[in-house]
């Protein structure tokens, strides 16, 4: 007699990283429950992780298809509402698009597809069921990232002439997929992750924050895309230079290489007027600089009068309780189960957010390829 | 036929900060359901605040009576399994009593009553029903406290000598209980509040973080308790001298007319071969410091080989991605489902430690009235 | 042919740090020439300190009233024109009584005394001599010091209610002392040092830049001295309550056995507008933190038009190159050599903050070997 | 009858900035005499500056050919030993090649010339001289930077394969050099600056740096310059993908329009076993980052023992004390000074750095305008 949101999920089973993390995040706010997934192609174990999460054991399936023909079947108010993937990329799309053939809301992990085209077929097709599409890049839940992009809609930066975005690891420093790391396996593994490792695995990340705070569009890239690891088959690390829709200029470079990073995603931006910094790893603070000005530390939380009802509305905590990866993770989550609730104008990544980072994806390949030249999108 | 851990709530009505919190904290694992609740001693807007929070109509009670009795009433496998109480100071013990006594496991937020013969009260009878008391000293659940416990706890920084434990705050800078701010209202009011409002709420935090970590306990202190809001009837500042039960010396002091500061809860440990430091709003990282070699940075995160097996217990994420405040007070909650769930050992802060800070509180309260003479807890 | 002030030194042999540190802070800016000193009362060894410092053989004595007589015979635009004592704090007072008797100014270092009597007749006779008398409590000198004092003095911060100032080391950690290491040796020995180690050495400079900053005083303390190290003669750390002349109330505290620290002071100030922190090991930051407003980051630079005309005259370089440690003693040098030169209203710290010190740290031992009771300086 | 070293001087008037670096430099260690100079080509003001810098009024001339002729005719003993030069660019190859043909050091500030056809006539001079040629890259004098090179000549951070070298400022965000700002005109003027100005200004400090810690050569770049002020000549920001000559990869990026950055260098290096970072306007702390243990913060000091015998030498306080910029340059001169004394093996920047800069400037200049292809060096 719950009046949550109900979640199916696809992947996720019990070893799964970013299964958890979707699970964590859609309970956080207690507007959504799991009722249903196929957590394994295998029903047997599908049925474990069920238990283990507490959902019915009539509900752990073993293929996409029975889920969504078991769930249509249900009343309409026991019956799942939306999907969860989370699914290795290759699998991305057929089951993006089965599931919205069978007329339920999506929430795919990025990236959405192994190619722009992909991307385009799945837009048309959520488009035309009217049906939800959120694609989760998680980092733009960040309170403090919503609020950097208020900060220069209004102008309060000026005109933007430079950009640097950066996101380094050092998690694939040795080949630790011919050791079993299966995060590693199949994503340094073509088949299964699509035409780049390092750039489509966090570089459309970088790509995705750069274009929400800025409100610009990658104009043209000239890329070098490197592989280090002896025997790698993608990329495992990328540095592009970049130009944008209206005459910025910038840098955006990736790496899975740089040993003894963690997950450092970074932004900076300069316009005429000023320019501001975040860091993923340090996100309830956002740097303003000036030109004559002292800088300012904006901070997030509830109680700061400062900043921009978006910023508020996707914190819980006042200043100085931390919120983090989960909650910034979790803002897409709600934003979903509004949406589905009736409320208008949620913000989360869509589609369009997808079909963005393929076409980004897509052309630093191949500028790489032809020895860095200039491309536009 | 979920089998989630049941769980009944007092207080935490919508506008109540600390009761979101809870819930935040217990939705996050996805191991425990808020089931039930007493949201507001006016029984309609406990069904009101029950209703957003998708609980049945029938089970949002009006009295906390009324729920114990309604609660027994139902099926074992239905029945709320434990209660949160997150109402103002007051009203702890009595209703921590209440809820033991009909023999429900409790969890508390702190402190945890206005005295330490209550507080000793709550022990002996959560002794003798054998029942669960956890108290919300959400700060120990930070996977770096526990790292930091279990490096002084394995020698490694030598004998301990000295310690500094801060908690500052502003948000008291102003007499805003006469503006009606509801937290600060019912914190400065001794007759809601006890016999502090700053070393009460935040001070008792650095008590118990302190000695949480070092192991050892506060021998005797000299205090010097403030009040600096003109017409406040309690202390916003304190600042204690202290002495550890194996000789060590510190310093431990809190504000809450710290104007500026968010909520900055800070310690330091130094022994005769090292130091180390952490600080809340960058939960994160854990400094230690050493007498020749350079000083080490540890990260929290699941894959930190480093870390001790306790301190990766209460991670979900690898390094890079902040975890926070929620994650933190989540950990209290997982323990107590693991536990209800027959898990042995499950770690959280008990009745043990709300004696602690309440004989704290008592003696600092004493030695600053006497002129801050040095008093034996 | 020179134009620039004639130096004398009295200590600052080859192996002394201290002395070092004070030659390089007077030539810094090229007004002050090191002409003649006694570096050792073996005049052998005075004379070859002397050859390494590029001075003249005759200019190098053994004693310090031979140097004071032979100088005064030279011509006056020969001669020394103040003279620098960098010894052991035991030597301070005869030393600044001779030089002072003489007719010579005199830069000190700190503590000037072994008590606040001595000190009272050093300012006695160098008032009736009408000559400088600087004492070189040095991190007076830095450019953001002098901009927190202006901040304050201006009433940015409101009314001063809680200051905290720390001065943390952890060089002796361990009996140095005893395996012969020079700097140690002397600290620890009550004969040389006086009535204090920790306190005298650090605490004092804490106590000074508390009271330069807030342009308050301590009215009264309750002190806890501490010695961990065993055998150690005098303290190695302390803490202390405070109570300044306005109604604010604090913290002090000082450890040299906070194992892995360097040289940590740092202090913060709040009114009730807003706080102030800085920290000497990033001298070129001063957060300001305000109730409402984002915290700002004063950064130093002559090119910084929002500091004040005191900061930027103790500034030598634009934002962003550091200047450190020197450049800050440097300015109590520049000082003196301007006020040598007739400038009027040169600020450097004078022999009434030696006085200020020595009161501190008499009342401060007294209160802790009375049990920390109140004393009012 | 000083032993000092004799410096004389070029350019460096009283409104100069960067002159009076130098002067600072050279006094800091009482090593060195400014005893000449050409202060500007007016005699009358190059007298008045030399009465400011205690300078007698014969030795302060009007041209550089009076003052070499001048000094050669002096007493060995008195005479200039080397010459610094502090002039604009486009004055630096003409002087250099004058001072060495009369037979004195030079001492220059960077870049050393208009063209690397010209750096290699310096250098051929200077080597048939038996000359010292310094160029002042005073980035490198900082101990830790020391430090970083040892670190990866030991190969501890084995195999390096990322670099990322950046170097951001914000002081030419408006068209100041229109408004009469004196170090903006002549650096936006490609008569008096070369072929770049944010490139050639700092951009070759980067790279400097860049080769200089890492002990590799760039092996060829891809760049991108911009001007984004309109009406101004020369870029103003530039970003370059590189490629090292041992096959590492990475990007360089500076800019004199990021508005509100002060003189942000900073360097990052990955090698297959970990990385390491540092930042100028934090110069006294080294990170180190490891692939499992806890990242690592070296600190300078002259009491570091785990610091290498360079990186000790390069400093002259215990950790703690902060060193900045100043003792950074000064580095550059004490070393000269001690070459000139006849130590061996000093280390400084030579013509050789000088030549590097400049291929490195024309190249990158070459391929932005080529539409960014890649050239090698």
């Amino acid at each position: 007699m719950s009046h949550k949101v109900r979640m199916g999920m696809i992947g996720g089973g019990s070893d799964a990283f970013i299964g958890a993390v979707h699970r964590m995040a859609a309970n956080l706010d207690g507007k959504i429950e799991l009722v249903c997934g196929v957590f394994s192609r295998d029903s047997m174990k599908s049925k474990a992780s069920a238990k283990e999460l507490s959902i019915e054991n009539s509900r752990a399936y073993g293929a996409v298809d029975e889920m969504l023909k078991a769930e249509a079947l249900l009343p309409e108010n026991e019956r799942m509402q939306f999907v969860t993937i989370v699914t290795p990329n290759y699998l991305h799309f057929e089951q993006s698009m089965q599931v919205l053939q069978h007329g339920f809301h999506v929430v795919c992990d990025k990236p959405v597809s192994l190619s722009s085209d992909e991307a385009k077929e799945i837009a048309a097709l959520a488009k035309e069921k009217l049906l939800i599409f959120a694609l989760t890049h998680n980092y733009t839940g960040y309170p403090l990232v919503k609020q950097a992009r208020e900060i220069i809609r209004k102008g309060e930066l000026g005109n933007i002439r430079k950009v640097i975005v950066e996101y380094t690891q050092g998690w694939l420093t040795d080949a630790i997929e011919t050791e079993g790391q299966k995060q590693a396996t199949w994503r340094t593994d073509p088949e299964k992750a699509g035409i780049s490792c390092c750039l489509g695995d966090i570089g459309t990340h970088a790509e995705n924050l750069l274009e929400y705070i800025t409100g610009l569009e990658i104009d043209s890239l000239c890329a070098d895309l490197n592989t280090f690891v002896e025997g790698r088959r993608l990329d495992d690390d990328a540095s592009i230079l970049l130009r944008m829709n209206n005459g910025a200029k910038g840098v955006l470079f990736a790496s899975q290489v740089a040993a003894g990073e963690e997950n450092e995603l970074k932004i900076r931006v300069y316009g005429d007027l000023g320019g501001l910094e975040w860091l993923q790893s340090s996100p309830n603070e956002l740097l303003l600089k000036w030109k004559t000005e002292p800088m300012q530390t904006m901070k997030a939380g509830v109680d700061k009068a400062y900043l921009s009802t978006k910023a508020l509305q996707a914190s819980r905590l006042p200043g100085g309780h931390p919120e983090g990866y989960i909650e910034a993770f979790a803002n897409i989550y709600k934003a979903v189960a509004d949406q589905i609730n009736g409320i208008k104008n949620c913000e989360y990544p869509s589609i369009e957010d997808g079909i963005r980072g393929m076409v980004f994806l897509e052309k630093a390949v191949e500028s790489s390829h032809k020895g860095s030249i200039w491309l536009t999108l």
